[in-house]
């Protein structure tokens, strides 16, 4: 028996944005760690008597720690063989999977990784934005909303200033001071779009302008998971238009 | 018959970093308009019958303009029904997928967008580099080295000063530019990957710190298609390290 771990990206959501190479390599599944917002689907791809293990945070009990899902990756290999590490996304975007790399060949276990569909990119075109476009937008830039400190990133406070499409992931709970900081910055009238559920079911979506995104997504009830997009590409959103004309409207009145 | 598009990203260059929902669409294809880079295996996957047309930029004939590959779609759309129009990477990111997009809807032919693996992500993961990393970057940037000008962005001289891990598509004609504007920001030293043909046969790179890269390349005779990668997640290259103290052996000598 040959311990082995494979990072495998499940892309944003909808279980048909998987790679061809990571359901093959989930069909040869000894055990299976799988994440939060994994389309259920894909667990059926496992070999039967796969081993199924739900590593998320989301569960009611207690989440797990990193260095537990380190360490359990590690002791399954050795003991039963082909551990496929099934994460939301893509593994190398804020999903700690290079740590989790880095653990296993540490401790003897070869290590592959198998890129997937990022909701960074695909959230925003699944609602007809791209992140990049002709004369709006020459490059994108991906921010997490939840640091080691629980903080948004310092890294936003440059990126607000800057021309770059901004997408921010997993940053929700920081939705008032994200936009706090661009209104200070005197782009509280940027185009921004907050979406949720990305290629899933009931994906739901706001769009506006920085300043009123807020008290729009209160109204609507907007939750996690979310993916936040800043920037002119917004625009291109096929409700836009009509959004910002009811939101002017709305003021005028 | 229904005219239709389907523009499908077809991943980073390994033709199994393709998608289940493309690999669909391409089986369902009357027309397929494919792009550079695109894994040739692909090809065979579209229907015996479909009509398989090259619409990229690197043959040696004169290259197809974007306004003729927009008005091609449409045009083949009508007369023979589904369209799928194949790109490296994603559609969205640098493709001018969204502009193929518009074009076709204006002219009453419905448009759906099948995101790909971008290249951004999955070339450095290739070569064990994770753009983002606890401790080391928050955030990644992702620009063209080519704008509509021909020019660098201009993102790149905010980029260069900020934390992201930076990370630049079809650049590499613009490598001495790039790297003395870090060396002008006092930035130099930064950690950097230049990778050819990334998840393709014939993968290559370098790796080094910023202004000892375009020497390492021309040394080396790397070519395009690459990417850059620029920040201290570089430093988590299996070779970073050992090209490190070579290069530093060297100077000393």
């Amino acid at each position: 028996m040959q311990p082995k771990l494979t990072l495998v990206g499940a892309g944003p959501g909808d279980g048909e944005l998987m790679t061809l190479k990571g359901m093959k390599v989930l069909q040869q599944a000894d055990v299976l760690l799988y994440d939060d917002l994994i389309d259920p689907a894909l667990l059926d791809h496992a070999p039967r008597e796969a081993l199924r293990i739900y590593v998320g945070k989301r569960a009611g009990r207690a989440s797990f720690r990193q260095e537990e899902i380190n360490a359990l990756a590690v002791r399954l290999a050795r003991k039963r063989g082909h551990v496929v590490r099934l994460k939301g996304g893509d593994p190398f975007v804020f999903g700690r999977g290079h740590e989790e790399m880095e653990y296993a060949q540490r401790h003897g276990v070869p290590c592959e990784v198998v890129p997937g569909v990022s909701s960074c990119v695909a959230v925003p075109a699944a609602q007809g934005i791209p992140v990049t476009r002709r004369g709006l937008s020459e490059s994108f830039w991906v921010i997490t909303g939840t640091t080691r400190t629980g903080e948004l990133s310092d890294d936003l406070y440059l990126a607000a200033q800057s021309k770059a499409t901004v997408v921010v992931l997993m940053g929700l709970n920081k939705l008032d001071e994200l936009c706090a900081i661009y209104a200070q910055l005197g782009r509280g009238h940027l185009p921004m779009a907050v979406i949720q559920n990305g290629t899933r079911r009931r994906e739901r979506s706001v769009v506006g302008q920085v300043w009123e995104i807020p008290r729009l997504v209160a109204e609507r009830g907007l939750g996690a998971p979310a993916v936040l997009v800043i920037g002119e590409v917004v625009t291109l959103h096929p409700a836009y238009v009509s959004e910002y004309l009811r939101s002017a409207a709305s003021v005028a009145l």
